[in-house]
């Protein structure tokens, strides 16, 4: 942490910046400039203390955090890639996993079809919700329990992973029943009651990103799952909230070399929610598999037209097998396969 | 909802659009202009109803909402504005209502400190977080149950309601037995399962506004509570998250008109999580009151350099008294009292 | 500067970080952690130097910059208030200004009744734009010189000091016979060869804040002005563009009080521009009063239903008449008047 | 345009919205709901036509626009995709056409160590900035009439295209007597005296995004060269303004697809600015490629270290020559070629 003092700071002033970094057990080095007086603060926990320690000293005119919040989702705590595996499927490897299916499980019958559909485009991982976050209270909110229970017939009758989204913690168990991977959507990557849930559920996690969150704030998500002991932690980056209205977000393409660079885990994206609507997935889609993502996580649905919700940004069948042929040459363009 | 067909669409799809609205029981009007057909679909429940279930449909190019998506919040179902009571102070009346104290409970004589200088100033709620929502799981998460037993002792002592924030559905009751206000912090206004349980529990709400949701999703929020027969629904403005960096948040000071003009529930204003920092505080908190907020919540600290959370953007009790003689001359001037 | 090298930087990498420093003339102070090197890198001019200097090199990991980029407009070169005069009415002293008038000169007819309207609510400068930067070419692009005519035709009639917008650096000279400020519209605050043509001019200039501008690049634009030796420049707030899409754009009111303690110049705020609504206008210019601005610049027309452009947004003359009483009203409860 | 009535309009509010839209000669319907009313107003041009117009009248609860702002910028005004054409050089076919070079003009050595990197990977068209428009006054401006001269002489030598950027509409001449494609910055897209001189100089044009402007905004632009006669548009996406701070700017990846939808004008992309970091420009520009852009415009300097303008988002020529060899197997993946 750097402390930068006001010009004309007292030496007393000064001082006290220093007499609270030593309490707090870090290192410190002045810099007394011509103008201006900097104190360095280093050591291995300056990522967990606060700026505001610091900052609210007399004398003090900015504090600057060098250490990131984030730790144990940190490329420094841990060098080499983490893979996470779901029933002998891996996600952070050479293989681009993809997993498909409707927003909301509707039917069995409509379940059935979009299963059918994934796993003839020979994607990984069937998606469906069945408690759904809807923004007005008089939306469809999700078949729920009923829906749970077809997921679970579906995933036996067509031998396919599951993943579906869990909005509170005391649900973790009950889903963890049925789903390969629990999903936290975007607006509960902040929701630290459910995260530490799952952190000790130790169940592989697809944490969405918040969409007006930072990397830096969803890497910290993350370490709450960490913290907990549960190593299996997948990022999904599905578009960030912009002033650009042509798509319902703004997918955020920077970010999956960003992640890379930066974390261990792997990450990948989720072209649906971002684009608002199909005909942008595919480029989305193509974009994020040349950027390096690990994985997709698309909108299927047997009839988009009758869907319940968000039939705009679902694809047909037709034309996920297409897109499945496409993604297929840009993973081998980049050294991968699907 | 307008339904605007593409230049040339068939007879058959503007028909498919026609014979969808009715199947939903909504009125249609066709506009068959020399270059496009629009399709006006009108009813009370068009609110209600997805965009989507037209957008998807062949020939349709844009779907655009005329109805607002949240209907109890509105002005339009109830004219005049609505009182909140909390053991007799209003709030949404003349009298604008100020909240004030630490942001976390650190510890009883802390509390007691703080109590007392909200006291002095003649505030007229005690605020102070029991459960704290941290960004980081190594950070201080609040004295949790202990701090709400403080709470209960300081506010019998000395006789002032006390607001806290409730971070998952599962605590309502417990702390509904302490706090005259549950406050639903920004990270949560979209935590469906939270908003629904608040909603049952009938007990006084502060709202406060995701730091990037649209004032739109935020009244769509409100309905959540009101839905449930819960009336005591107050907003809270936080700042909203912009690339401005000056401040930790962009408070929208215009969310205050457009609030009242589109809504009949009382709105308040919190300077301290917008500004970030103490200095900014008073100016933002003397803007809020002339632009017509009902209410102010602001951190107070009986010793901001030693807080554990949030200190920078703590007053010490001398300059909270001081901005409280200031916001009176400003309540004055235009016709209400603090 | 701060230059924090990355967990095991070699000596050499460390080393070539100094001198780079010091082939700039710059101080250095080396900060030897267990973890981490850190650079601290100091002198009156860092603020100019690119931070790319240093983190381009070989084993920088990061590279934070403490100085300000910019340097005349900072409280830190001049410490008191400035202050700026337009034929003797002085902008940035107790007193506050109101400009006010058509967003267009549209005819002399409307141009003389906006006039009276302005004069008659005792505001002190009219505004009215002969030039408009509008958004499509097939909009109308104001009167031009024959708008400028006729401000020099009111202007001299009403005996009232005049503000309008310049869009080229070739129209400065031009516009300057007629203006008393000119104004350099949003989208054009960094065109720097309008601001450096500004700066030569001497003429008072009210710098209008980029839409999706930082505080700190504003006030970096005004160094533009400033250090052609152009000292009369007044800053003005208009809103900021963000996801919300209530108002047309955010007015940051903080920037008022961020802008009051980090610069002398004085700022005025639009408040017309940022709600895009008359109806909104009045609770924004009573929260800028609140807030500490030194003046208000709002859009008045004697006939806003026939008006050409912004007619929604501009007041009618009884509604500014009744504004300007609750505006004295507020600036006395601050210690000021209009 | 849709007119939507206030709940209970009287009958000669409904009157005035008709009569208006009849003398701008527009096609009116009327739409009589049971709670509302709404007027459809139809027309080949009411796309130019300002909202406010309506939202003025009174008994009038918004206005939405149907048609889009712009108009010769669209698919709908022109079907087929447009080439632009440099020294025999397609932009918007079949081959993705790279354009590389240093942010600035430095000296004859750089620019021609530059062509020659240039040259050797096989891009098409070298870059280098002589006017350069910089965020302080203090930074440099770029080397100006004497970097127009090495463009000159080193475009003969190697035999290259060279592309440009023009800040003041009065350079226009000047710059064109060098440079084959002249590029508006983004602090320019909405510089209208600018756009209009362009769009009179015929020469193929480089119109980069505003970094806070809308896809529509930026084809509303476009539509100022078009309207003077210029057809040699490309545009070129270079990154918009967000709250994350990881990124210089975050890259709109959606914004390609979305404009290959709605516009029928080629776009490139910058990845270097949008990225800020050299590191993180090849996963962009491959993202870009697999999306569906035209070409790219790429920072290459032979010695990023020195630098004068961001050096940290230069490739070097050897980074560049590998990531060209990349970006051959995604073109190839994608049907095209470099």
């Amino acid at each position: 942490m750097i402390v930068e003092m006001r010009t004309g700071a007292a030496p007393e002033e000064i001082d006290s910046v220093v007499q609270r970094a030593k309490s707090l057990e870090l290192d410190v080095q002045l810099n007394v400039g011509t103008e201006k007086t900097v104190v360095a603060i280093l050591g291995s926990n300056t990522g967990q203390v606060s700026t505001d320690m610091f900052a609210v000293l007399p004398g003090v005119e900015s504090v600057t955090r060098i250490m990131k919040p984030y730790k144990l989702a940190s490329r420094e705590v841990k060098a080499e890639d983490s893979l996470v595996s779901i029933n002998g499927i891996e996600v952070g490897g050479k293989r681009i996993i993809v997993m498909a299916g409707p927003c909301a499980v509707e039917s069995e019958e409509q379940l059935m079809e979009a299963a059918r559909a994934v796993k003839d485009a020979k994607a990984s991982i069937l998606r469906g919700g069945a408690f759904k976050p809807r923004t007005s209270p008089f939306s469809f909110q999700g078949l729920e329990k009923a829906g749970l229970e077809l997921l679970a017939k579906v995933k036996e009758q067509f031998d396919i992973p599951v993943i579906t989204e869990v909005v509170d913690s005391h649900y973790v168990n009950m889903i963890s029943k049925v789903a390969d991977i629990l999903q936290v959507g975007s607006r509960n990557m902040q929701n630290f009651t459910l995260l530490t849930a799952l952190g000790k559920s130790k169940r592989p996690v697809v944490l969405k990103r918040g969409f007006s969150c930072t990397v830096t704030e969803w890497l910290t998500a993350a370490d709450y799952l960490l913290a907990e002991g549960n190593s299996q932690v997948i990022l999904c980056e599905r578009g960030i909230r912009t002033f650009e209205d042509s798509t319902r977000f703004s997918l955020d393409i920077s970010a999956i070399p960003v992640i890379k660079k930066s974390s261990h885990l792997p990450v990948i994206v989720d072209p649906s929610h971002a684009a608002g609507h199909y005909s942008l997935v595919p480029a989305i889609a193509k974009a994020a598999v040349a950027a390096g993502a690990d994985g997709l996580l698309i909108e299927v649905h047997p009839n988009p037209k009758e869907a319940l919700v968000d039939g705009l940004q679902s694809l047909t069948p037709s034309n996920f097998t297409k897109l499945m042929e496409e993604l297929r040459l840009i993973a081998k363009s980049v050294g991968r396969y699907i």
